[in-house]
């Protein structure tokens, strides 16, 4: 009762400060971020199914309780952390095929679009590696669905190719797919690259096999 | 001493009759197998990383120091979960194509003995899918040799084709890669399936998939 006088009051008058108001929700967002970085430093441990909340809150040091201000629980958070990792990748992705005239093209700058961002977001696409067999199943089926989206976004890209325009949507997905999962092995492939020469390797090999797929695809008979 | 005398004896006479001590060698080895899959089913649950050699000799009955006779650490019982997983894979798979005649048959084949496969050996992928991204490395090490002995020897078996035979090694290396990458996928997506109608949507996907690399190749200039 007394604290919703006090709210009431401050809207009128000044018990709060908007500066103040500001200042906390900063300090919110702050404690939410530093809670889905623990979590990802902790995952990369034990995995996800390993994660316990009272260790999260010990490293942001916070009681446990204050956990549920900032996530209704922990799969909430690793939810978070599949869309933090995958974050704008897709449109980047999409933004590059935007001019399909150009078939090499297109196919170099993926794969360097990928490459840039796996290195850019290690610990997340780690996350991302180990978790997509992982035993817990909400996240297994989140990073599915990230991926399915990818498939579908580029199934209709392929779509408007003139060599590809007559194809059946099934067969667009079983091509669409058939590039997904090669750059997903790709992007697992460079997280474990012990040097910058084994990063160019497996570079140049995705190219290649990009290249190999999309020849094929010119001559493929339904 | 006393034992060593025993031992002595028991060559001349029948002081360890050989009945007894062959059940005595059934027995260890049985022991052996029984480590092997209580360490599978555990790891099922927490990883390997999370995996404790109390635990598994808990499970099988023996005390803690009894597993030394069987494994001379953890990781060498790792080692040979990831051998018991690959199994007689590597050979099935060759033997498919020894007659090169028929493209589309040693694709369906293939896909085919990989679908069986897994699915007797359901676990143990379960445990590749997941340790091929975990923290482990020995056990990541010995997954990325097993799939790189299938990529080397594809690649050998493509260079016995007739439109492939001018190519260099890296190309063949590189078309070998791409078609065990999807086959990985493929693996692991089979793992995944819901459902009998999802497994055959994953089996005609791959089979199609294959395909389109295949006819890919026929056309592809180096």
């Amino acid at each position: 009762m007394k604290q919703e006088r006090g709210r009431r009051a401050g809207r009128g008058r000044s018990a709060v400060p908007p500066e103040k108001a500001g200042a906390r929700q900063e300090r919110k967002e702050r404690t939410r971020q530093a809670l889905l970085d623990a979590g990802l430093e902790l995952v990369a441990e034990h995995g996800f199914a390993g994660l316990s909340l009272r260790q999260i809150t010990r490293e942001v040091g916070i009681v446990p309780t204050a956990f549920y201000r900032h996530f209704r629980d922990l799969d909430e958070l690793g939810l978070k952390l599949v869309a933090e990792s995958f974050g704008t990748l897709r449109q980047m992705l999409r933004a590059a095929r935007r001019d399909i005239t150009d078939y090499g093209q297109v196919i170099d700058q993926s794969v360097e679009i990928l490459e840039q961002y796996v290195s850019q977001r290690r610990t997340h696409f780690q996350f991302i590696a180990r978790e997509r067999s992982s035993g817990v199943m909400v996240i297994r089926q989140a990073i599915r669905w990230e991926l399915r989206l990818f498939v579908s976004e580029l199934a209709l890209d392929l779509s408007r190719f003139p060599v590809l325009s007559e194809w059946p949507a099934e067969d667009l997905q079983a091509l669409a797919e058939l590039i997904v999962n090669s750059m997903v092995v790709t992007a697992e492939g460079l997280l474990d690259a012990g040097s910058e020469r084994d990063r160019q390797d497996i570079v140049e090999s995705a190219k290649k096999q990009l290249r190999m797929i999309v020849v094929g695809v010119a001559n493929w008979r339904t």
